[in-house]
């Protein structure tokens, strides 16, 4: 019903795989927020992942404004992004259009869309549209790192391959990961993951993986007590990039082994501010930020496409069969996700600054 | 900003701990569903809790119809649920009203509504606004019975404590869920938590753990790609829960140890109905239920009450102190988070049917 | 599907004429905010209407909060207000359950509800819900006169009786219109609607009327191109009142007979501020404030209920019928509906000051 | 803030009249519904108006579809319709970007978008934006026609010369206005307003008007009491165009003149169906229809832009000024938001339907 998200910055998705057109619609934005094409440029290749790990298919993804730009800042009307779809091969999808591929959208897709979507590497639900997800969560992203708000992702599981959690002040960890091509804080890790990677392109497989997130400098009170919470639009968020399979906030799924007097947060003064003893609670209490970092972790499935021989069934001849997908795909894409996350998470905490103070309160005079 | 969540059928709740009432508003009913107080105060009770191992505030829990309901049916018209507080004990408070306790929302409340909230008992942070919740969903819940759609949640792990997880088909574990008071599906296990919670209420201190939800006899196609996907909204919805830090859908978390070739769900023929081989991923494919059944875990923290002394901050002094938290307290929620999880899983799952094909299509007839 | 409106500050009615209460539920309010009981009886007894001309029930209308209030304020969180039904008298409407009555929600409501709704004295389509609007509409009227921001309607024709219009500075009309117990700006007006009121009365008819409203004080900005227009939102709140029938901003339908040199307002400068020489536009161009005050007509058609039988249908009987209408009714309700307006506007406009400016900009310090 | 409007059917507009395009998404269509691209062609042609009395910048308003269209039918996926502005002029309003065009959005504009918005030609606030609408509403007109539902809008008059009426049953008279170039019913008329405007033009001044809009063939039972009642919806969309500054439904604001006994519609049999003898109410009661047919009327005011020198004030130099408009501009705009005023009606009342009956009923089998 609706491919809309945010309450007082609202981002608007549509766009199909092999169609003309990825984009977004971004609405609620002041006037003269900077838009930086640079950055979005390079969280753009962020996203498009490193050469050696990552689908074959990968297209310039330039960013033309239809509307709301204007000199390099935003008019304050709806912003248009639109990326064109220049490598779209749909005839490497005519073969699987009767065959659903396992753990994609292919059936799903069907039974909501009756055979009328154009369903070739996904269509809609394609991957790709997570591209105007990044340019338009970068320009927010910008606006929040000019108050001092910092977002940062890193690849905290690769296939049972563990970085290192984030530091305590995570803020460090984050401008490390700004120049990193491959996001994961300890380089030997990185280097595992990536031969892991390659090692299961070449056998025709994929992995999952899951992401550690941080936000950095975000002042309390934002958020809201029940179906607000910050928690609640950070995960409704995340849940919507393909994919994701898991949230959690703080210490998460280990709070189930843990006691109150092991997992609670005890307020402190720190120079002078209040502050906690420790961040087991990821930032938030009672859905509002408590002005800790806010650390969440976001589990990421294998690609689904994978080289190897799979049953499925045919849907126009109704009877079971074995497929082999062509087509060119990431043997993971957890690296790919966290530019993804990262923009996300600007988006959802732009709209709470937003929602708290109005919408002019994202500019920076 | 908002208390109010759904699209097709909308809950708003209010009240505070120890204010008059706690209650809610669900809009968007047809008019003519059944309301069976009885499952409703069978809910409730078992919201309360075991006795042994669950605060001793136990009210009765009262529901009254403010508008909406008729001779036992819905009018179509908003419906509005009213629960009286009538063990508001807020002197219980006072002491603690300038010392945040860990973990709660004092801190982040107090920040936010600047002193003029009831912050007694969490004010309107407060575990007992689950109660009209899950009120309103065991409505919804009933009506979604009658389509042959079942819903159960089952206390996965305790501080460490491990249930067995539900059955492939978990239809018959849903159903003897039902007749039990402390919803764990091996008995055993029931009887290590519950000896493991009342160690901890005995030590002053609290258990953290998991719940595992299933909800059988969906048909594919509920849910949409990308920001109202299913996973999105029973997120949303889930992390509304007080204490609820983290939500995984089917394998979740530990799709970051897989290949794609093991956790790929293969379509299938099964008694000439399309099926997966597995349910790995939880029931849905693109934000979009596959007709397997929706399979997910939600973490739950610890109490954050618990009877040990615990360091803080004095507000009103600006200086570090030690606090003891006096009050009725539980020694573990999990077990009394499972009704609150199925009445918001009903609410989300009967949002999406209305959604897409109406609301008057959740009427049974 | 919803009975909420608004975006940052919401409001969500229940409730049935002769059910236990109508009440509404206040969302997204800053902390703070004082609440008046005085002013909002006021307000109440002015929507109760003239003794001689409105219907003889007659209600204290008490104003319980159930929730969201403390001391006097706003607590920020949900305010519930609660009027019970004290005289409710469900027998009057047993006789016409399958008649519906001509020009009232009967017909419409049996088809949407099925018989489940209570449709005594109209339910939930009675104009008794306009009671918790204008409770709510009342605590944010007085946070805008904190902020300079005044409104005020009068009865600008009532069946053909016709008030002087606002002067082009509203600001002392509108001062004036606070102490009248009926909202007719020319006293002599006043004597006459009355009269025809009571003439109507005497001959078991009604009486229809337009009432003409301004809101003083507000600073050019609020509002927003398209669909957010301040027309766009102001209307549909104004139908969403019972017995509205048109609204029209600034000269309105007389606009179809100007030419663009007529209808024009022309900015200027006054007292060194941007001004405009006239206010045909009634105060916004683009759907944006434009400084000049915000003027706005509604037309209320006659009081659907009266005394002289009409024809009608038997629902049950499938034939027509004749009826006649017992029970309690108004001659008019145009003057009743002037407070409900002057409430439906203060929550519209605060509700664009909140999403411009933040939620926290309502308070006043 | 939003730019959206819709609660199951949702359209999302953007552009500036001088930038790259103008354009919508529509979000929550079924698939497979025909998108005839001849009909929205033919209507966007009525939106450019008739030659001699429309402002000389005519485009051909290619619509390209980005997303959501394939093979002539919707996808079900977010339709994105683009159209780009060919026909861009900015420089003929460089001279004017200090000096506000009165009763444009020229001032509102520059305060709350302080000068970074393209304010050419109105920028995000001009009416070329109803393009897109028209575009987007004449894909479910035709749906709606399919289901026997049909909407037609003419010119009731236009700087006083009035057109009659819509006939008691509408059907045949929208029927001819299909065919017609000029919108409206007796051709008398419609050669005076033309001939009216024609001189208009040669003065260099403008003309206001209103429509009248009727929606046949909607059963009784579509909208909500209160706050989504189908005039409350109806309006804010309406109001949502710009220059529309009144919106009545049936008699309207004639029911100030009027008596309950004169106004009320009685409900009868009418070929064994429930029928009203009268239609002063305009086909809804307490905001639902009642199964007559819909009938509103629209008021537009005079095109803002006019040859005639104006007084106006200098932002720069903080002084008043004297103006003249320059560019291409139209004598009268009511005839060309005829098929605006259409397609917004469709939006609105596909949406109801998909509300009430999920948007898979929007579909024709």
């Amino acid at each position: 019903m609706s491919n809309t998200f945010g309450k007082a910055i609202r981002i608007t998705l549509f766009g199909e795989s092999h169609g003309p057109a990825v984009g977004a619609v971004v609405d609620g934005l002041p006037p003269g927020l900077k838009i930086d094409n640079d950055r979005i440029s390079a969280e753009l290749a962020k996203r498009s992942g490193l050469e050696s790990i990552s689908t074959s298919r990968r297209e310039p993804d330039e960013v033309e404004f239809l509307s709301g730009e204007k000199d390099g800042y935003t008019q304050g009307t709806p912003l248009t992004i639109v990326i064109r779809n220049t490598s779209a091969r749909p005839q490497d999808y005519e073969k699987t259009a009767n065959t659903p591929r396992p753990s994609h959208a292919d059936y799903t897709g069907y039974v909501k869309y009756l055979g009328f979507a154009d369903a070739s590497g996904g269509g809609h639900f394609s991957g790709r549209l997570t591209a105007p997800l990044v340019a338009a969560g970068t320009i927010l992203r910008t606006a929040l790192e000019e108050k001092g708000i910092t977002i940062g992702t890193h690849i905290s599981k690769l296939h049972g391959i563990s970085d290192r959690a984030f530091a305590d002040d995570p803020s460090e960890d984050i401008k490390a990961l700004e120049g990193l091509d491959f996001p994961a804080l300890d380089p030997d890790a990185a280097a595992k993951m990536i031969k892991e990677a390659e090692a299961a392109k070449a056998g025709g497989d994929s992995l999952g993986g899951t992401l550690q997130t941080a936000v950095c400098g975000l002042e309390a009170g934002l958020g809201e007590p029940w179906f607000d919470s910050i928690e609640s639009e950070l995960a409704h968020m995340l849940f919507s990039i393909p994919a994701v399979k898991g949230v959690e906030f703080g210490e998460g799924f280990a709070m189930a082994d843990k006691t109150g007097s092991e997992a609670n947060d005890e307020p402190c003064f720190k120079d002078g501010s209040i502050s906690m003893r420790s961040n087991n609670g990821g930032g938030a209490d009672g859905g509002i930020t408590n002005g800790m970092p806010l650390v969440f972790r976001t589990a990421v499935k294998p690609t689904p496409s994978i080289a190897k021989k799979q049953n499925t069934v045919d849907l126009a001849k109704g009877e079971e069969t074995v497929m082999e997908i062509k087509g060119r795909h990431d043997p993971a894409i957890v690296h790919r996700a966290a530019p993804v996350v990262n923009a996300a998470a600007a988006l959802v905490i732009a709209d709470f600054i937003a929602r708290r103070f109005g919408y002019m309160a994202l500019r920076n005079e």
